[in-house]
């Protein structure tokens, strides 16, 4: 493998079967080695309502207490993985799903409580590379849930942008790697709406500054810069994935 | 790979804490090449009445409308596998979750509408090998779940024995196969309570025959036979993995 693009599409694409349709359309095309990674937060909250449990997001982050983490574990490493995998066969498209927690593929440290304890919350410490070279190499395309491992064998709740860039940053050590996060806008928007064709460090200080970039933007954004400040070679922001 | 166990738990242990420990500590220590084939149909069933959603099962066999097809995707390809993954990570074992629906790895047919509709409920046709011989030769255990994949990409929920007889049987075609029934007997009894040796077709067409089995241990019987008759050494059935 000289070259495998890792993806990322986050809850709003998951939820939206139109655009989870189109998306997994474009990406069967794709030629090459690719990893898909997939939120699914959305879904998981309607999931949990509907047995009775109201989600708690704390600045983006969900606090997963135990019955939170069944719920994900059910919603993430269940029902979405397995649907976008059998979407992506029918497709003709080899997809292979797995979770973190899937021979060890991503171990995490659980998340020390602090002004708010998320629970069973993992941020990654390490990438079974070898399982997924081994998978890409083999002709399938890995969808990986964000689920987590720590070392005590416990199940974690992880980021899906955070997991897709340790995944990135992983591979970068043995190939050339292309990070890809999938939303539903354009692009990251300058003030007029205009998708900004590229961003670098002095770019984004001056964005942040100036307001441009908030909110949940602006982690992904330090996510995709960390990816290539560690050998990730490109990291594109978009509604789709481009050749 | 020489020689592999393919074992099989069912619902009555998945649902049991204590059982499963009890299991899992004992999955973990079996040397050698081997893959696990877990039901869940108490951990379903409770699930989906917990979403209102109340089980119809008509000869053991589940039936299985698009809202049951969500809860069965949830619970066997995610609650359960990735707790049994973790589990037996954390007992030092390489697990790694799977469905049939992954890789391709077991293809089936949606079952004919008889008497009873079923539903979304597939009979295995085949069973990609190499995966599960390339996952097993580099030192991983695969868990695998009771899904199962359609042509047309659709996931069909499958019996866990006959996925576990498919999986042995497809299997014995690279290696010498030895298939398990863990249950939440010490084996098949005879009138008087006591564990029955060795059955073969003659002793079984005689157990039928004077009523000693009936009921869910006839398909069970018969499919341990039939694996039997398509190359599988030897078949268990019991409470835990003779070594």
């Amino acid at each position: 493998m000289e070259s495998v693009k890792v993806i990322k599409i986050g809850g709003n694409v998951v939820d939206d079967h139109t655009a989870l349709d189109i998306f997994l359309k474009n990406f069967a095309t794709i030629d090459g080695a690719k990893i898909l990674v997939h939120g699914g937060g959305k879904v998981a909250s309607a999931i949990g309502r509907s047995l009775g449990i109201e989600p708690i997001i704390v600045d983006g982050r969900r606090v997963t207490d135990i019955e939170t983490l069944r719920v994900v574990t059910m919603a993430y490493g269940g029902l979405i993985n397995k649907n976008i995998v059998a979407t992506l066969q029918g497709l003709g498209c080899n997809a292979i799903g797995l979770t973190g927690v899937d021979g060890g593929l991503v171990r995490s440290q659980r998340r020390a409580s602090g002004d708010v304890d998320f629970g069973y919350v993992g941020d990654p410490i390490s990438v079974n590379i070898n399982l997924l070279t081994s998978l890409v190499g083999g002709g399938f395309a890995p969808i990986v849930a964000p689920l987590t491992l720590s070392d005590a064998g416990q199940i974690l709740n992880t980021n899906a942008d955070t997991m897709a860039q340790t995944i990135a940053t992983a591979m970068a050590s043995v190939a050339d790697v292309e990070l890809h996060y999938i939303f539903e806008m354009d692009g990251v928007l300058d003030k007029s709406g205009s998708v900004i064709k590229a961003i670098d460090s002095a770019k984004f200080a001056e964005l942040r500054a100036d307001g441009t970039v908030s909110g949940g933007m602006l982690p992904k954004i330090e996510n995709a810069l960390s990816a290539v400040k560690q050998g990730v070679r490109r990291v594109f922001i978009g509604r789709t994935v481009c050749q």
